[in-house]
């Protein structure tokens, strides 16, 4: 069903995309981002539950309640957050929302705004005001990875993605770009990532499914367990394929939606503060799902289970003291621990014999482990990264 | 009221500690500890409330309550936490305790054990049992020191503490030693801790002193946020000073065990895996004192919150990103941050000119800061560490 395609946040018809360089970053890397759709497209976003959300955030709510689920445009800047910044800042970021407005001739409330980098600046208004008519220029359905080169901060990559599915018989692309690499632990949404659909689908329907696809994707990664103040994912849905989404497709809309987000989840990890592993954290045997995920996401933000994992070291005890902390129904006598697919522990005994073969295995760059609670029959799984000295580095001066 | 004395775990009358090499450590550090009352003495202890308890806390509780409160001695070992052993590492923490009644000829559920070091290994028992007679030749009240390097693990520095109180008109002394250094975020009690006094406390009086001497030293402090599976906190008050504690003098008490308490659980901060700064985070404006103590606690194993500190990047924004995601009543118009005395956050505004200022008092070894959450008026204070490569390098690679 889902088929992948080759372009980001510009792959689904009638779609455009810029990223350029507003000198808001002193290195003169991209910093300014613009995904334009050419008609009022349906919106849905999820933000952040951090209490202290920045003026974005803040400015990006107000504009989609006002407008009732419609936008043409989101603009994007890296190299500053706008967050903790007061009235100032609020005024900063609704100006970043009229200037695009007047650009592309539409309502302000058709405008969302987002931001990343460092907390507590003040936005350097002036120079996206100056930035934004090139970014207009240079807006084009073939500027996608622009795009997501411009939004990145101390990310290693870009992170893009796209699927197409068929719906009532057409073909029907979603897209979408991602930015990490700190401060990750979503609690409702992620850092930043942005979604783009040439499927005609109906609000309602549209802000269950981003809620669906959130919650297993964005919302079950944690690089260092932090949420930050400008988490934010936006849907936009415009219906240039000329489909539309109903009950009967919903399904495959889904579908395609979630391995859009899965794929730009899984980069935000890969891709996270020094990291080097994949690591996908497995928890089973838990009273609740909610105990399932909250045992899977202590382990995976847990610094001793990140450090071994790093260092190769099959030290499985870290991992059942961790969820032995976690606050969840556990049983040690029926516990176990698997990494990879060698049993560590099992119906609460040790197999350290074991332990040299799971040495090996954490060679590797995508690791799996796996624990028992011995509790239950709920499920959950997580993905992090490894915790390495080039995360201390990176984060020991990022703002000198 | 309470005066420092110079010794540690036999500071107290009527006490002996030794500490002898058994082999269990491979590279001959001493790694088994003794610590001897005279006479019955009567007993308190708290235990982690990590639901992967070690067998030597199983036991240790056990005794504890088939003595009535009543213990003559504590055995402890380095090396080998013996916890996730199963049924085997029970009966391996009883003969620890069997063989040390033998030779002190006192009954068996007088002696308390503890265990620390790696999780999942089978207690070398024979080890145990032959080094354990040098252990109570080597008994003697100057050898508190020696105690106090024998339960060593990562630790870079013994840590031990007394402290002189008069009650009744008699001179009474509290000692204690303790252990870091990783897998630090005790929830009921510390990693290893062990108090002596030669007062005669009556037993509830001696259960209140230590939950209260606890609460505000070992348990609010954190190195990584990893509670242990083995952590305790023994208290013994064998009367040897011929002063007993009463309702009217039970205040001294418990502001000389408090003191002891800090000192030993501020060691084990700044002995903290990798640590180079001693942190002390203050949450001011909570609207209770659970969450005074909660946002404290974020704010403390904030891997972004540490890894600034320890690179003297005044980046106050990651403390207010880390306080509105703590799950507390945050009000960011009236929340604020200090870095020592220097405003950078206030009444919801920047004073990011001050940020230099910040930045040449971060340079220093004690760092304190301070978070107004702006939502009532409780306040808590812990104290951590800093999160260096260090700690990575060392966890990395623990069991290789």
């Amino acid at each position: 069903m889902t088929a992948a395609v080759t372009s980001g946040i510009a792959a689904p018809l009638g779609f455009k995309a810029a990223g350029v360089s507003a000198r808001i970053k002193a290195s003169g890397a991209p910093d300014l981002a613009l995904i334009v759709s050419d008609s009022p497209a349906t919106a849905s976003a999820v933000f952040t539950t951090n209490r202290a959300q920045a003026a974005p955030v803040l400015v990006s709510k107000e504009h989609l309640d006002r407008s009732q689920g419609q936008a043409r445009a989101i603009v994007v800047n890296s190299g500053c957050a706008n967050a903790c910044t007061g009235d100032e800042g609020v005024a900063a970021a609704r100006a970043m929302a009229t200037e695009t407005a007047r650009l592309l001739a539409c309502p302000v409330d058709q405008v969302l705004v987002a931001s990343t980098g460092v907390i507590g600046v003040a936005l350097p208004l002036d120079r996206i005001r100056a930035g934004l008519p090139g970014a207009v220029t240079a807006l084009a359905a073939d500027q996608g990875a622009a795009a997501a080169r411009a939004i990145m901060t101390t990310d290693p990559f870009p992170k893009e993605a796209a699927a197409r599915v068929t719906i009532a018989g057409r073909d029907v692309v979603v897209g979408g770009m991602a930015k990490g690499s700190g401060m990750i632990e979503p609690m409702m949404a992620t850092m930043l990532a942005f979604l783009t659909t040439d499927a005609m689908v109906p609000k309602t329907l549209l802000d269950r499914a981003l809620r669906e696809a959130v919650h297993d994707t964005f919302n079950a990664i944690t690089v260092d367990g932090e949420c930050s103040t400008n988490d934010s994912v936006m849907l936009l849905a415009n219906g240039a394929s000329g489909a539309t989404v109903d009950d009967e497709s919903y399904g495959a809309f889904v579908e395609a939606l979630r391995s859009v987000c899965l794929d730009l989840a899984l980069g935000i990890v890969r891709g996270g503060e020094g990291a080097t592993k994949l690591v996908t954290v497995t928890v089973t045997g838990a009273a609740s799902p909610d105990e399932a995920r909250r045992a899977a996401k202590a382990i995976a933000n847990s610094p001793l289970v990140k450090t071994a994992i790093h260092g190769g070291d099959p030290n499985w005890g870290r991992l059942i003291a961790v969820a032995g902390r976690a606050g969840v129904s556990f049983e040690l006598s029926r516990a176990g621990v698997r990494i990879g697919e060698t049993v560590l522990f099992e119906e609460g005994r040790p197999h350290d014999e074991n332990a040299p073969r799971a040495a090996r295995y954490l060679a590797g760059k995508e690791i799996a482990v796996s624990v028992d609670l011995g509790a239950g029959s709920a499920t959950s799984t997580v993905w992090t990264c490894d915790l390495s000295a080039e995360y201390v580095r990176i984060n020991a001066d990022y703002r000198t």
